[in-house]
């Protein structure tokens, strides 16, 4: 049973992070990175966090940097819940709202609560890279959904829930990582139809939702759901990663099983983020916020749109998506994202190569981050990249 | 394999803290509370983390507010790896520090790390409770040693792991919560020889360390080791709690695990909190603040250890620790913590009975924290628990 490593079995089943490890590289700064899936500082609300982190400390520190609750601040489940109500139509009970320690956390925590080994979990082809190490660390067994422009292939979808032994289904159906693909409305209700059916549960993580800088709005996979339903959000994208909250939406129960799982793992998420967060929320305007978000991101979104449509060999597709961080590109068949990545260090600028996406296969794919570089240097990094991919297809053709 | 309930088999092995929902019963501030493992918030440096907050966002928010590396912020790990070095004569390559969010993420990864279900582990009896549910979590099987007035029972600890099976030795030798013991000099290396002699890791927690406030400081267990140890520590009793903020150290290849099983877990501890630190371990003198701390816990622990001796009835046994948060009560053969607690309830004061630290047994037991009340509160509250005592020790007698 023991390996020999003196280490769990579930440690063999875990892979580190590709992109962390390829964030170390691009720390240089003459490469031009593509490759984080950062938002941009300059999104940050800095000076406003600094006035109300002294305010907070200043005046109620003895509460603030004290132990608190598991469930998280009071105060800010139940901005949480209303904000749900409000933009998204869901009558959510504040006491059902659980803040994490990042969203990353909330994959931990369903991992904890669902999750025996051997256990099949579904999950979208390409995969959301955290979703895939959680899982894989508590030794679950993939099934994979391949994803469409629109979607998930929801016949792939009812097959591999069929058996009724998958213990959920993990999607980001808003402006996906890495793929930047949005389900329709048709497969929004396709797949909470094939599920509710089912009995299994839907993890719906929706970090880059509030996002949208074109076209419209969807309902949550979840608001379809007749069946268990999870939901996973957070602040990093909205405000800041480097605060590390996030919040999860479950069932009664399974809120309460999560709060026991998290008692395990960290206590509670800090109290002083947490009270950070509900003064900021209460004094700001975040819509307001959002909207300049938007603005910088909608911007470098399109200007890296319209470069690789410029230089970028027409045999390269790229995905045009209405919101969040990411477009992602496929290379003509034969040809891999991983020699492109050597070439494209060589030319100082980086990527992340599609294979860490997919339990297997993903070669020819590469996922190209917008948010977090200033339109000159998307152009910079864009024209360095299409010299690159020139290389790369000439050198091929002429090996042919 | 799969329970009933929808759940992992894990959650069946896991109860939640009955110390987290005994804090939900103390709010009633009419309640004097021994209850809670908190420190002082007059021992909180609000003044001086307020002032460095603001300075951290507003001069470098742009880094303090974005993702950042998963094993934590270089110049903090530095940082206590040179403090084990000057305080423990500890050589420690800050490279294989890894910061956690809160010392018991540390016992979550060492869990994920070390832990296959089933494996044995040794544990202190009585034991740290987050430790104990952590390890549930991961469904290990206790083996348990009781502790003495100077530490462990070796003879207990030769037998635990005398099979090479268990996969460490988890205990707290300074001022250990819940008991306030710490281990002789002889215990120590005599702990450390047996462990190594097995090939069985050991885990030192230190918490509490620096909180000694008479007596001699003894080196850490793991000094003595020749095997593997891993050390967990945290600002939360030097700085404060609501930080979130520890850290563990482990040999080069544990600690790479550990940073692996970290990305699936939380990504990162956050930026911001670190940042913080950083600036308030450069800018203030923390010997100076601990000294503070020690100062007002020597104080509480004075009073509440000589109103005790004054009232309580002399068949009630307490330790004398010379350092920590607690205080540790025996009641007589045949009586209850738990029947005591009701009592206290109702006379408004509160404790934690011993019950919860015991994978079985305690129930003559109780935890009494003296860091999170001021001197009149704790006369008061120790004068309502010897009438309470009284109480039960008459009741039964009248009854027998």
């Amino acid at each position: 049973m023991t390996p020999k490593t003196g280490y769990s079995r579930r440690m063999d089943s875990v892979r580190r992070s590709f992109i962390r490890e390829i964030l170390k590289v691009t720390q240089d700064p003459s490469i031009i990175s593509f490759a984080g899936g950062l938002p941009s500082p300059d999104s940050f609300p800095c000076e406003e966090l600094a006035k109300v982190a002294a305010a907070v400390i200043g005046e109620s520190g003895r509460n603030a940097l004290q132990y608190s609750t598991t469930e998280g601040d009071k105060e800010l489940r139940t901005w949480v819940a209303d904000r749900y109500r409000t933009k998204k139509a869901l009558d959510v009970d504040p006491d059902c709202i659980v803040i994490t320690t990042g969203s990353q956390q909330g994959l931990d925590l369903l991992s904890k609560v669902f999750i025996d080994p051997g256990d099949p979990v579904v999950l979208e082809k390409p995969g959301y890279l955290g979703a895939i190490q959680a899982f894989s660390l508590f030794e679950a067994d993939f099934r994979i959904i391949p994803l469409g422009q629109d979607g998930p292939d929801l016949g792939a979808l009812s097959e591999a829930v069929a058996d009724g032994k998958a213990r959920f289904f993990y999607a980001v159906p808003n402006f996906q990582n890495p793929s930047g693909i949005s389900y329709t409305l048709e497969k929004r209700k396709g797949a909470a139809k094939i599920l509710s059916d089912a009995g299994v549960c839907f993890i719906e993580d929706d970090p880059y939702g509030e996002l949208r800088f074109m076209g419209e709005s969807l309902p949550p996979v979840a608001s379809f759901m007749t069946g268990r339903k999870v939901m996973l959000g957070t602040f990093s994208k909205i405000s800041s990663p480097g605060l590390r909250v996030g919040w999860l939406w479950a069932d009664p129960d399974s809120a309460h099983k999560m709060v026991t799982a998290k008692q395990a793992s960290d206590l509670h998420t800090s109290t002083l983020l947490q009270a950070i967060l509900v003064r900021y929320l209460k004094e700001y305007d975040i819509d307001e916020h959002i909207a300049k978000i938007r603005a910088i991101y909608k911007e470098r979104r399109d200007v890296m749109a319209a470069r690789i449509r410029e230089k970028f060999p027409t045999e390269v597709t790229c995905t045009q998506p209405e919101g969040g961080m990411f477009l992602w590109a496929e290379l003509p068949e034969g040809y891999s994202a991983m020699d492109l990545f050597d070439l494209a260090i060589a030319e100082k600028v980086a990527f992340v190569p599609g294979k860490p996406f997919f339990i297997d296969g993903g070669d020819a794919c590469l996922r190209l981050n917008f948010s977090n570089s200033d339109p000159e240097r998307i152009i910079t990094g864009i024209d360095r990249l299409a010299v690159c991919l020139d290389k790369l297809l000439s050198a091929k053709t002429a090996g042919a």
